[in-house]
């Protein structure tokens, strides 16, 4: 006879992601910046709950929460972040953490289910002070100057400093254990508005779109914004305008049909309203599945900058800061979800790449890993109207209980 | 018989002006904020000095430096400022103060000059904390209010935290008396390449231009920008670049001959890599001499807002910050620099606008006012490179002295 489905206590997860928020509540959402107060409150929230499911917490010198079990059988690792975006939502990361914490709670005292869940929360995935340094970290591929080099992107703050300031300074960092685990399972809220738009619940993640960031200066000559005559301005915020409008005006003929591209900050120096800018940054990022199609992309960017130098006044330079690299997740692991989904969400579930970057591409290099996805509400997130339907949340954590019992039960 | 021309000192005038770069020195030249301890050292260092030219100094409660003289006969007050833009050069501001320090040590002590030369030293004419505070002080334009509300535009940091820190708390502000002065003299570099590109060595400033300032604010949505998909994105900081390009194709057609126009901060909300600008800002400004061309460009900026709203996906508002008024500049003034000019400057004089804002303008609204520009070698301010031969610096301080001895013996 085959066993039932497992089953989540919804009103415990919700409870959970509740007590979250309030940490650093912020609007409706929450502000918890990498390794601030409230940050550093919620990981002492989940050290004091992974006992509860049987498992022993350690926080490790980046950051990052293991919360391990004796039992014996295969382990399945699984989880997400806690830190947040600023000002942001309240379920990007908390909900694969707590999603982890609740198959852990069910499966892990079950002995029909062989073996245990293991709970990881990976510090810094929204990337205050670089790229996915918590779960680079647990697969060997942080150095210790690598910490040295890093800052706060918002504060300029040392990330040396800021492990020392919430009590981590000169603790070891865990490492993965070659063999210890069958795989990775994250789950994550979609972030776009493919699942609310088709009435699904369930995203099965079949790989992680790669991120490829540049670093494009503009370099023009600072001067008096009530002396110089127009004519003879070399104005780099004006330059960093018009390569900005030329990207909208070139890209969507030559991109891929799930490209997209994105100007996130922009500086001008030295950014007082009565000086023309000398200087002027733009930081921008593409994604695709298909690294082809950046490379198309990184060349006509190329080209303009190019063009734009020699038709001045301003010079304009293109500097790759991040090379993408699309993660595949693994088939059995999208199969168990799909099962999994059909038995709980009503089949209701779609294949589909992650647009947004995660933990499990980093944990992708090392083990078989997979992903789910939650419906966002009006596709939002990273800001703190983010949110899901309470129903969904919890036909979410039953499919990823269930979907946990079936890989240590394969 | 006639009095013959005044001279100043030259070596002691390029002296005194290399001891304050030597305050807070950067690269060739200076960072000084205003209330930074280079700044309040420099303060000192001139409060120090004034006695050199019988002068009794004061600081006041807004880091304004006053001079005052027991001497009989009419006072002429002269001056400028020794804060400086952000990593800025070492003449905008000192060379003023140290002509008009100059005068009086040249005229204070002779007999046959009737009357003093008092100096002035206005606070924060840069306006890291407001617009021209220490001079609008002296005047009777600000507030306690006022005071409390200013906030340094970089750090944030109050002003009053500012004036307590270099040890100002408490002080009351001096406040122009009514009569005392016959009119007021400010030398400046011209920030502009007008003299140089004539071989020209004196400015004759007919008026400043005034100066109006506007926050434009465009308002979209902030979302992820690995998972929004770039037909339903609302991008602020793309539509920001937009109206800028749009400025710089429309204006040049309606403007007048000498508008000068600047976006000169940008800024995106929230500013990060991975996040679409949901909110986006930018400091705008106009100068003219002629308030009618203003009005005409603003009507049209606020119809490139309606129009780019209606057009959507982003909402743009045009706010007024700071209504400009051009300053006329005292006719007997001008006519007292261009004798001077043509006794110790060969007559290379020219009368023309000041494009850039001076604490002249704000004296200019309680007594007569004039200004008098040296060259600025390749027309650069605001910048590290800012620089004027040290003949041509001689020579303007020649002007100054002259100009001064006039003014007190007409």
């Amino acid at each position: 006879m085959p066993h039932p489905p497992a089953q989540a206590d919804g009103e415990r997860v919700l409870a959970d992601l509740n007590a979250l928020r309030a940490i650093g509540a912020w609007k409706t959402g929450v502000h918890k910046p990498t390794f601030s107060e409230p940050h550093a409150r919620s990981i002492e929230w989940l050290a004091n709950k992974l006992p509860e499911a049987g498992l022993t917490a350690a926080v490790d010198g980046i950051g990052n929460v293991l919360g391990t079990s004796s039992k014996a059988g295969p382990k399945l690792l699984a989880g997400s972040h806690l830190e947040s975006q600023n000002h942001a939502g309240w379920l990007d990361g908390p909900l694969g953490v707590i999603y982890a914490l609740e198959a852990a709670r069910v499966l892990n005292p079950d002995p029909n289910v062989n073996g245990a869940v293991e709970v990881a929360c990976w510090c810094d995935e929204e990337g205050h002070f670089g790229q996915f340094l918590g779960s680079r970290s647990f697969v060997g591929a942080v150095s210790e100057a690598d910490i040295d080099a890093a800052r706060d992107r918002n504060s300029g703050r040392s990330m040396r400093e800021a492990i020392a300031a919430v009590g981590l300074a000169g603790r070891p960092r865990l490492r993965a254990v070659r063999g210890r685990h069958v795989g990775y399972l994250e789950a994550h809220i979609e972030q776009g508005d493919t699942l609310e738009s088709g009435a699904l619940k369930i995203g099965i993640v079949s790989s992680i779109v790669g991120i490829w960031q540049y670093r494009i200066v503009f370099t023009g000559e600072q001067n008096h914004a009530g002396t110089t005559r127009m004519a003879i301005r070399k104005d780099a915020g004006l330059a960093l305008s018009r390569f900005c409008v030329a990207i909208d005006a070139t890209f969507p003929g030559i991109c891929g049909p799930r490209t997209v591209w994105t100007t996130g900050r922009i500086e001008l120096d030295p950014g007082a309203p009565s000086i023309i800018p000398g200087r002027a940054e733009m930081l921008f990022q593409m994604r695709d599945a298909e690294a082809s199609v950046i490379e198309r992309l990184e060349e006509k960017l190329h080209a303009m900058a190019a063009e734009a130098t020699a038709r001045g006044p301003c010079g304009v330079s293109v500097e790759r800061l991040r090379t993408g690299a699309p993660a595949m997740m693994d088939a059995a692991f999208q199969d168990a979800i799909e099962t999994a989904s059909a038995e709980l969400a009503g089949g209701k579930s779609l294949r589909m790449p992650s647009g947004a970057g995660h933990d499990a591409q980093i944990l992708a290099t090392i083990m078989p890993a997979g992903m789910l996805f939650v419906p966002s509400i009006g596709g939002i997130s990273h800001h703190w109207n983010e949110n899901t339907d309470d129903a969904d949340i919890v036909t979410g954590a039953n499919v990823f209980v269930e979907t946990c019992r079936r890989l240590l039960t394969r």
